[in-house]
C-alpha cells in the first residue's frame, strides 16, 4: 500500500481499476511508464541505428550492418533466445541521385525538379526526353485515349485528400497511383510515369515507395516528384506544352539473403505459445528510417526490456520480429509466417508498431466488428495514459500473412498527423523523433502486451 | 442530402447525432474542420510572424511591429469591428547575450555553459565570479545553513518529473525555482541563482521565463542553464569545488505602453453577450514564439476567418483578443478584465489556446466538479476528429482575471509531449509546427465556440 500511497501523492495517474484488473496490474502498468520514461533505452538505440548506421534499404550492405548490430544488441540485452531467420529479399538499387529537369519547347531555360525512382522502377538508360501530360487520378488516366499518351510521360498529380482528420486514409485512397501508376501509363503508351508525392508537406522532398509492373505491360520508368515540383509543372502545363527530360540510374539486382532479427523471453507456463511484437528492418533510402520503421523496431525491442528490467515472467512466450524487406516484397512478413504454418507454432497474438513513433493514441484490432466492444472495456486502463482509442482495423503490413494461422492482428496506432510529412522521404529523420513520444509508445505496447499474456483479449459473445 | 451522401461516400467522418445535435450541426462542424483543413490561413500567418516579424518581447519594438502587422491583417480580413486596447507593460529587456563559463580554483581550464537570463532579472553589473553549490529543490535549499550559501552562486537542480503523462504537471511542479529562486537564495545570501533549464529535451538551449523577487530580499541575478550546462556542472561538483563566471546585460526599462489586439464578429441576436477567444501576442525573445503563442493567436484568428467564411452568422459577438505581456506581467489580461469589470460588458464564455500548436485533444474547463459531466455529453461530437477529452482543469493565464466576472474560462488542449522541448527556448521556431495540427486545432475550437454560441455549455444539475 505504500507505494500506491506515493503514488497518489505524486499526483501520477493510475489507471481507475475495473472489475476485471487488480491494483496489482494497475500499479504494474504505471511502473511500466514509469521505467520508459525515466530510463527509456529506444530513443538512444534508435539515434545509433540513425545516425551511425542510416538507412536500410532491402538489399544493401547497410542493411546487413543494421541486422548484425541489432543482433549484437540483443544479445547484449540478456534475452532467452537471440536468433536470425534466413530470408531471400528483393535487390534494389536507386544507383546515382536522379536528375529532371522541365522545359518549353522552344526555351532554352531547363528548369530543375526534384524527383526519385520509386522501389523497383527499371532506370532511364541515359537520358529520357519527352512532352509531359497531366492526368489527375488514374481513373483520369483510363479514360484518355491512347494517342494522347503516346510516347508521353504521364504526370498523375492527385494530391492526398487533406480532408481526411486520419491521414493513413488518405494515403490509402491516393497510393494507388504510386504502385499501380506505371502500368497503368504503359498500357497507353507512356514512356514513363512521374506521380505526385504522397506528401502532406509542401516542400522539395520527394517520396519514395514501392511501385509493381504487370507482366502484361512495358516496364516504364516510375518517379515521384515533391509538392514543390509537381506545382511548379502543373503551372507550367496550364500555360502550354511542357518536356521533361529525366536521369535515372535505378536496377533491381537478383534476391540477396537477409534475415528477420527475432529474440523471444519465454512463457513461464505457456512456452509454446507465442505473442508477437515487431516492426520492419528495412527502410527506404533517402531518410534515416526514423520513423518509418526504425521507432517500430525500437519500440518492439524496448517491450521486451521492459519486461525483464520489471521481472516481469510472462506466462507466454513473448516474441520480438524485426522483420526483413517490408517496403518493396514484403518477404520477412511472408517467410515468417510460412515458417509458422510450416512448423504449427502457436501464435495467439501479433502486435506491429509500422506507423510512425508518434504520440500514443490507442490500438487497431484485425477482428470481426461483433468483438470490438468486449475489447473496448480495456479502453478504462489506457484512459490516464492518453492512448485509450481501440478500434477495429488494420494490423500491420509484416505481421498481415499470419492471418492465414488464425492469430489475431493488432496495430499500435500513434498520432498520425505528421507522418505524411515525413513519410519515405529525405524528411524522415532522427530530429523528427520525439523522446517522451517514441518512449510513451513502447509503454503502451508493453502493457497491452502484459494483459494480453495475463488475461488474453476479451471476447464479444 | 445530396452533400451527407457525398460525405458518407468519400468515407470521411461525420460526428454522431446525438438527441442534443441536428444533422446540420454535424455538418457544419464537418465543413469548419473541411475549411481549416483545405484552406487554413494560420500556418502562413505564422509564419510571417515567425520569419519576418520575430520575437516579441513584452515593450519590445518587435513586439509594436507585431501589434500593427496582425491589426493590418484583421482588418484586411474585414471583420466587423478591429481595434486596438491600450496597455502599460513591463519592459525588460536582455541586452548582449549572456556569458558564463564554470572552472576549478586551481585549474585555468575555463569551460563554457549555456545560460541565459530568466525575465525580470538584473544584470550581473560586469562579471561575477563565486564559488557553485547545488541544491535539490526550493525545499533543499531552505534547509541549508546561511553559512553554506553565504556569497555563493546557488545551483537549483531540479529536474522536471519525466513520470507525469501531461508534461504541464510536470512544469508546474518544479516551476517554482524558476519563480521564487532567486529571492529564497538572496535571503541566505546568495549572490546570484542559476536554476536547471524548465525542460525535457538533453539540448544546449537553456530555458528563460519570468521570476519575481520578494520586496523582502536583496535582487540577485537569476538564469538558466541548459539542461547539458546542468549536467556538466553536476559532475564537476561530484568531484570537488567549482567557480563560475556570469555576464548578464538584462536590465528592467520604464513600463512602456503596449496593446491587446481585438477584433470580433457582431453577435446577430445577442451582440452585447460576448464569448472571447484568444491568446498572447508577447512571446520570449530566445526562438521565434512560434508555439507560445504565436500559433495560439493565430488559431484565435482563424476561428474568426472560419466563421466568415463559411457564412456562420453566431447569436453572440465572438471575440477575438491578443493579450499583451503574458510572460512578464500578464498586463494585457488585467487590463482586458478591469475593463470588463468597469463597462459592465458581459462575457458569457472565454477560451485561450496557450499550450502549442500541437494536435489536439480537447479543452479543459475550468468549472465546479459537478458540472463536468453535463458538458462530457459534447465529447460525441468532438470524437471523429480525436479532439474528445473534455476535462476539469486550467482555462489560461491571460483570461484568468475574467473569472472574477463570472466568465467560464476553457482551455484549448493540445497534445503535451513535445511542448517543453521547445517551450521559451531557442527551441521555439515555425520549423517546429505541423500545419495540420495547427489547422485541426484552429478547427476544433471554432467547432467549439459554434456549439457555445448555439446551445451554451450544458450546465449540470
Amino acid at each position: 500500500m505504500k507505494n500506491i500511497f506515493i503514488l497518489f501523492f505524486l499526483g501520477l495517474s493510475l489507471s481507475p481499476v475495473s472489475a476485471q484488473f487488480s491494483v496489482e496490474d494497475s500499479m504494474l502498468i504505471r511502473s511500466v511508464y514509469d521505467e520508459a520514461l525515466e530510463n527509456g533505452e529506444a530513443y538512444g538505440n534508435l539515434k545509433f541505428l540513425c545516425k551511425t548506421i542510416g538507412p536500410r534499404l532491402s538489399g544493401s550492405e547497410n542493411e546487413k550492418r543494421a541486422v548484425f548490430w541489432i543482433k549484437e544488441l540483443l544479445q547484449e540485452m540478456d534475452f532467452d533466445t537471440v536468433w536470425l531467420q534466413d530470408v531471400m529479399v528483393e535487390h534494389w538499387e536507386r544507383g546515382k541521385k536522379e536528375r529532371c529537369v522541365v522545359h518549353r519547347g522552344n526555351s532554352d531555360i531547363y528548369i530543375p525538379v526534384s524527383v526519385c525512382a520509386l522501389g523497383r522502377s527499371v532506370g532511364t538508360d541515359g537520358y529520357l526526353s519527352a512532352p509531359v501530360v497531366e492526368v489527375s487520378s488514374l481513373e483520369d488516366l483510363k479514360s484518355r485515349k491512347n494517342e494522347e499518351i503516346e510516347g508521353k510521360i504521364v504526370f498523375i498529380n492527385e494530391p492526398m485528400d487533406e480532408k481526411y482528420i486520419e491521414t493513413f486514409r488518405a494515403y490509402s485512397k491516393a497510393g494507388k497511383i504510386r504502385y499501380y501508376g506505371a502500368s497503368d501509363a504503359a498500357e497507353k503508351g507512356a514512356v514513363a510515369v512521374v506521380v505526385r508525392s504522397l506528401s502532406t508537406k509542401y516542400d522539395d522532398a520527394p517520396h519514395t515507395g514501392g511501385m509493381a509492373y504487370k507482366d502484361t505491360t512495358n516496364k516504364i520508368p516510375a518517379a515521384a516528384i515533391s509538392i514543390k515540383g509537381a506545382k511548379l509543372l502543373h503551372d507550367m502545363l496550364d500555360d502550354g506544352g511542357v518536356d521533361m527530360t529525366l536521369k535515372m540510374d535505378c536496377k533491381t539486382l537478383p534476391d540477396v539473403k537477409s534475415y528477420n532479427v527475432i529474440a523471444e523471453i519465454k512463457g513461464s507456463k505457456y512456452p509454446d505459445e507465442i505473442i508477437l511484437v515487431g516492426g520492419h528492418l528495412d527502410s527506404w533510402d533517402l531518410g534515416e528510417g526514423a520513423h518509418d520503421d526504425g521507432a517500430g523496431i525500437m519500440q518492439s525491442i524496448e517491450v521486451l526490456r521492459i519486461m525483464k528490467k520489471l521481472n516481469i515472467r510472462p506466462e507466454h512466450t513473448i516474441r520480438c520480429v524485426l522483420f526483413a524487406n517490408e517496403e518493396y516484397g514484403l518477404r520477412g512478413g511472408k517467410q515468417y509466417a510460412k515458417m509458422v504454418k510450416e512448423t504449427g507454432e502457436k501464435h495467439l497474438y501479433a502486435i506491429e508498431s509500422d506507423a510512425g513513433g508518434f504520440t500514443p493514441r490507442g490500438f487497431s484490432f484485425q477482428v470481426d466488428p461483433e468483438k470490438i466492444e468486449a475489447i473496448k472495456n480495456w479502453e478504462n486502463i489506457f484512459a490516464p495514459y492518453l492512448a485509450d482509442r481501440f478500434i477495429i482495423g488494420h494490423g500491420g503490413a509484416d505481421i498481415g500473412p499470419l492471418k492465414a494461422s488464425g492469430v489475431t492482428l493488432i496495430g499500435y496506432r500513434p498520432d498520425t498527423q505528421r507522418y505524411f510529412d515525413l513519410h519515405h522521404s529525405a524528411n524522415d529523420v532522427f530530429e523528427e523523433v520525439s523522446r517522451r513520444e517514441l518512449h510513451l509508445g513502447a509503454a503502451t505496447m508493453t502493457a497491452l502486451i502484459y494483459l494480453l499474456d495475463k488475461y488474453g483479449l476479451p471476447e464479444g459473445r
